[in-house]
């Protein structure tokens, strides 16, 4: 038997254990990554580029070195040479650049695979949705012309500016405005700086941006009609962009990358360790999510065919953790009891104070948070959804690691979060992995023969549709984790407890190293080589998880006197892709008509945009998270009991009317009475 | 006849030819600057550091080199090695600093003498006035004592704060005072940052500190009471800093230096040339006054024994050219027709925006302007004296280089200003020199004798007082030569023309190599052994000067239909040393009551003290200069024609009724019935 190394892929999070010998593409495509190859593994192509990334890995118990790789050859290194401006503008250095068609694995190690060298491209779920907002925004351009100083009047630029400016604005607005005099309007100080030479430059006739009519941040030559803005939602996982036209609303480039934080911990709570425990350790993650803004507002402008600095305002949303960490705020407080964020409010601020390199005399706003754990995401969500105008009460679910809950309407809004552990997102999962091709995103399982069919991302229809169906598989993601482990429920391979049946006639229900296991796909079916099964260890991870969630909703629906919600919203990309009926067969939502249950994508994303192309929104949103009320899930007695008790398929003292027809056998549960009431 | 070369020294400006192979100690004291000494020029005292200027100055038509100098020897060496601290405390090499006594002029040097080094202290004669000022800072102290977070009230800690303050500040002010709500207010960027880590370590019991009670500017542990502020008068020639305690408005300090920008420039307008032919030329002039800032503020604190973060705010006043180099606006369109600031308003900006060390959340406000050459300086002037809220009419005179001139009462202010020349500061006068001590500063002449008697500065009465007068005049400075060319215009030496009168009975009065002369000191009563003589063309170079500032003034008066001014009121350091009677006697000033005229010193000092204590009176001043009617002199028809009468002394179509005494022979001037009625 030959010798094993651990190899880890970045951004993906894939890792496992590879012979040694094993080409780094080869590992990876084992591991469920694909890489680019074009020329056939001859190091000419160059497009299977990844970097190693060397260090201690503590949570990954490896040591990443670059000898842990087969040295570089002639021909490896020969293109790379040939390569020295795209290595340079990367920050690249021979040796940590690897053809991973070339290299061998000799040692664990961690590599990075960049955004150009995947193979599938990762689906990004985070796409912003066409919605009607109204466009207010904070920035109008205002043409301004002046007679050109002279001996007699000799008054300053800014002013002589100042005046111009009042009289365009008041043409704008119509004389019942209420506008601000001209020795009332301000100019940013970098934009004073340039200010004289503009204007002559311009030879006096020139477009003002003002940002909410108080501000002049920008002195363009003669007319122009455009500006830009720029709305982002830091995921943990994934940054994404939205460049919009702040005059039309029009959506011109919409970009995302990993969030480079990774490498410093997957989730938040290991993000903000990490910033507790090393001296440099919020620098690092600031540094790192400002470098990737910075990368995308260039890709952005690029697509949109404009200049970085004619983006003369970003509107940024995160959960509290992102948002404190782009803002350069010290996470701590938000990782330790009592979980305290440093500010609510949203915040503007100077690009410049960032190094986000917009306009300099650009403003970032960012929306404000609601909680440690309830942040500038949810008020985004909010703000696309709004709840607070309606008379319905709505349940507004952002499912991710962690998931955020608000709940009300026009009168009250309640909210909460709680873990819910990365299962639901296809991670700690045993073949769990995200969507991406070659994932299982659907399954089914015949009542009667226990026989399952599933989906696949990127190959059409089931696949007992194909004749030939082999090699396909390489893991399976979130939606299809909750249909599987719906399905063992419905037909009754699994109890209401999550139990395992034992002595079932099918011989994929089977008992395996790690205890029982019934195989979705069999190894022949994947590229992968391996039987893909969904274990009782996996059962369990989302049990735990669906009643993290679960119980999270019933307490604010009993802290708000209600039974059910009107309607539930699930955010995220993780909503999007849910069988909305399988959900609540294993008990994630509350029971409510199914098509009152509502999948919206990303709504921080929409929020933010929202935000960005309309002012009014900014003080709406300030407003309605100064009044929603925090629930915190430990302070309440009962949680920790009504937990365990939320951990059944479905929760029995539920009515669930409108799956009972899905439901199998079922019995009153005796600890169910104790559910909450 | 030994060679000679030509030696300047900085910042005093003084140069000449001196013979090759003289020390530069020994070159400087017979161009009139002392440079310290203990040891006895044995180079082992160190007081008599020097700089080396190196460089092609082509205003002084000079190449400055190191080896211009004697090489460096072993004893200066051995000295200068054993002070490494102290040289790289101040970033001097070797061979660029030397011991002024151990080298010797071998070629045209540029010398800059440390303030150090000097050996007669310069006297500085901005100094704060003791005068009443109602202390109202924009910045305001409040305790806040806070619950701490606990697992029932997370909230945030900025919102905490808030809270907390807004009842902290709703106390001190009483239930009447309009203040913002805790969600209207701001915190500094900068200064969120810390905030977590402050609130904890400080226990939740802070003072914070609140900037025009809208924005928080810094939080610091427990009780504190103090806040201080900084007023600066960047002068062209002399920048001076007063430290207050921003509660009770005491000064702490006050620290003076010479504006560092004089090695670019003696005046503004060389200055602005600079900025305008040397790419780097504004970047270099900006950086120059914000390190000489940074370094008062470091000797201010160092005085008050205070930290410079606990300076929170700074007031910054200047003409307009150093406004806006310490601002680090270009000043090129101020030299250029039609002579037009970058921004007329005052400016709130960030200090660390500037890069100014004081707390980096502090603001700096600077005054408005007014005009090109009707600075900052001017506004504070105003303030300081508040002509705008007499019922007299007041004409307000700040001499310098330039002259700015503000006139009227609270219905009306008009201003203008008016190049007068170095001459009356005693530059560009022969053996004119600063106020320092050897300077000649009051000269009185016989009528019958035509014998002169002198002030020395530095020795006690008059010259003629002392048995023994030898080697104590080193030159003749501004009050003085006032004096000179008064009294030679009041004995008959020279006629209301100017003119030197042929003839007359004096040995004092000869036609020396450049025209007639009349000799002040003999050479044997200075240090620098030859005559010093006021000549025809010095007296030239005051009527000029005179003529410009009296034309400047009658300008304003009819514009206004005023007669004359009921008040005459002399700012800056000029105004405080000279004789009224004298200076109206060769109508450098109008007509008015000697009692109605007054010196007032460092006007533009006091009133940056005032804006920095009372933030009522920045409104004050931004609506006042916003009322203030200028006037060009150049665009008046008359001011050529005027400007020529006016040489005359004193003109002949003034009244000068409370001067008539003095005036010799005074006869009807045929073109005086053209001056301006």
């Amino acid at each position: 038997m030959s010798k094993k190394h651990t190899v880890i892929l970045q951004p993906s999070g894939r890792r496992g254990q590879v012979d040694e010998g094993m080409s780094v593409r080869a590992a990876a495509r084992e591991l469920g990554v694909e890489i680019e190859s074009i020329c056939a593994e001859n190091a000419t192509c160059g497009k299977c580029m990844v970097l190693v990334e060397e260090g201690r890995f503590e949570k990954y118990n490896i040591d990443s070195k670059r000898e842990h790789l087969s040295p570089i050859g002639t021909e490896e290194r020969a293109y790379l040479m040939r390569r020295p401006k795209l290595l340079q503008s990367k920050g690249w250095e021979i040796g940590q650049v690897r053809l991973s068609c070339q290299c061998k694995v000799l040692g664990d190690v961690l590599i990075n695979v960049p955004e150009e060298s995947r193979g599938n491209k990762q689906i990004v779920r985070k796409t912003a949705r066409e919605r009607a907002i109204e466009i207010k925004p904070s920035i109008r351009k205002y043409y301004v012309s002046m007679v050109p100083p002279n001996i007699e009047r000799p008054i300053a630029d800014w002013e002589r500016l100042a005046k111009g400016l009042e009289t365009s604005m008041a043409l704008v607005h119509g004389p019942e405005a209420k506008l601000p005099r001209w020795f009332d309007l301000r100019i940013d100080y970098q934009c004073l700086r340039s200010l004289s030479s503009t204007l002559r430059a311009a030879n006096w006739n020139v477009t003002v941006s003002v940002w909410q009519d108080k501000e002049v941040i920008e002195v363009q030559p003669g007319y122009v009609e455009e500006s830009y803005g720029a709305a982002v939602d830091i995921g943990s996982t994934t940054v994404a962009l939205y460049l919009c036209n702040l005059r039309t609303g029009e959506l011109l480039a919409a970009e995302s990358e990993m969030n480079p934080q990774i490498v410093y911990g997957e989730d938040v709570m290991s993000r903000i360790q990490y910033a507790i425990e090393h001296p440099d350790g919020l620098e690092k993650l600031h540094k790192a999510v400002i470098a990737t803004l910075n990368k995308l507002l260039k890709q952005a402008a690029k697509t949109a065919q404009i200049k970085t600095e004619e983006i003369l305002e970003m509107v940024l949303v995160g959960n509290s953790t992102m948002h404190h960490l782009v803002l350069n705020l010290h996470p701590k407080d938000l990782g330790l009891a009592p979980f305290v964020p440093a500010i609510h409010s949203s915040v503007d601020i100077k690009a410049r104070e960032l190094g986000l390199q917009i306009n300099p005399s650009g403003n970032i706003h960012v929306l404000p948070t609601i909680a440690s754990f309830v942040g500038a995401d949810t008020s985004a969500m909010i703000l696309a959804e709004e709840p607070h105008k309606q008379d319905e009460n709505w349940l507004l679910i952002d499912v991710g690691t962690n998931a955020e809950l608000v709940l009300g309407n026009r009168k009250r809004l309640v909210c909460t979060s709680t873990p819910t552990g990365p299962a639901l997102e296809g991670a700690h999962v045993e073949y769990g992995m995200r969507a991406a091709p070659g994932a299982i995103e659907r399954v089914q399982i015949d009542e009667n023969t226990l026989e399952p069919k599933y989906k696949v991302i990127g190959v059409d229809g089931w696949n007992t549709d194909h004749t030939e169906f082999k090699g396909q598989v390489k893991g399976i993601c979130g939606s299809a984790i909750i249909d599987a482990v719906a399905e063992l429920f419905r037909v009754g391979i699994v109890d209401s407890r999550g139990r395992f049946k034992k002595g079932l006639s099918s011989n994929r229900v089977r008992e395996g190293e790690n205890g029982w296991e019934y195989i979705i796909a069999w190894a022949d079916e994947t590229s992968i080589g391996r039987d893909i099964p969904m274990t009782q260890q996996d059962v369990r991870q989302i049990q735990l998880a669906k009643a993290a969630l679960f119980t999270a909703a019933r307490t604010l629906l009993k802290r708000t006197g209600l039974q059910s919600p009107d309607k539930i919203i699930l955010a995220g990309g993780f909503g999007s892709y849910i069988d909305k009926e399988k959900a609540m067969l294993i008990g994630l939502i509350p029971d409510c008509e199914l098509e009152k249950v509502y999948a919206i994508g990303n709504a921080a994303g929409d929020g933010a945009r929202i935000a960005l192309l309309n002012v009014e929104k900014r003080n709406e949103i300030d407003s309605v998270t100064r009044q929603v009320e925090r629930f915190e899930l430990p302070t309440d007695p009962e949680f920790q009991n009504q937990f365990m008790l939320a951990t059944s398929f479905p929760h029995m003292s539920e009515p669930f009317e409108h799956i009972a027809h899905l439901i199998p056998n079922r019995v009153a549960d005796p600890m169910a009475k104790n559910f909450m009431k």
